[in-house]
């Protein structure tokens, strides 16, 4: 495969109510999505936008790698261990786009890499799958459809 | 403070070189920079260049948030705890960009946050300092001056 986009990192947080006012007040994030249940990964998301290029005149505040923020919904999620082992959040994993999802699963497979569940609809709306940290030097990796209508995705 | 650029992310890993080899064969990074020691960290550091876009025709391999591979420089190295931790790896820290580094600094400190040493230059060349993870929702986070030149940098 070629190397994508990196669409987003995951960060695993307690609570997206107060991730949210930290990326608000803390970092000054202006463009933060609408968080929403993503029922069959277990976890509330809400992704932050971060600018494509240097904040400066013309501009805009969207366009680079998203924060995906990841919230446990209920004890069974699997982020669940994560956030016991660190309690106040912290990376979880990373995401990179590819053109075409089967193909990119194929080439995992013929790689021995450990792919873990079937692909499915992620976040985006894209199918994703992801992949075993223990094949992708400690990072679990998720690997996503890029959004057919381009880069850019918003709720 | 207004959000800047996710430059990059701050990528552990016991052996550059294996790093790379990963990045190119699997992960199909073809824009992957000189790697160099920056002895006043402890590390030796290697740049992989993400995709801005999704890869496509007319599109560039650079742009995007970069990945900085970072190993150990020695024993005393401030990783060397991390790999203890995490034998293969792993995402370590995250770094956005800035307009001025002397006005966050100062927005940081008034806001409570530990900020751990002086400022210091980075790996791209400008002024950066780390705040620290407990302040900062569990993630070890770098802040970073943007090169005066513009946001892309090469070596």
């Amino acid at each position: 495969m070629k190397l994508g986009r990196l669409n987003h990192i995951g960060v695993a947080t307690p609570s997206i109510e107060d991730s949210i006012a930290h990326y608000r007040e803390v970092m000054g994030a202006t463009k933060i999505h609408t968080p929403f249940d993503l029922e069959a990964q277990g976890v509330k998301v809400c992704f932050v936008d971060t600018p494509a290029h240097s904040t400066g005149s013309g501009s805009s505040d969207s366009g680079g790698t998203q924060i995906e923020l990841i919230e446990p919904l209920g004890p069974d999620s699997p982020l669940t261990n994560f956030l016991e082992k660190n309690p106040l959040g912290g990376q979880h994993h990373v995401c990179f786009e590819v053109p075409d999802i089967e193909d990119a699963r194929k080439e995992f497979e013929e790689l021995g890499k450990r792919i873990l569940g079937p692909t499915r609809i992620g976040a985006h709306g894209t199918p994703i799958f992801f992949v075993h940290p223990k094949d992708m030097q400690g990072m679990l990796t998720e690997i996503m459809e890029t959004p057919k209508e381009g880069t850019h995705w918003s709720n």
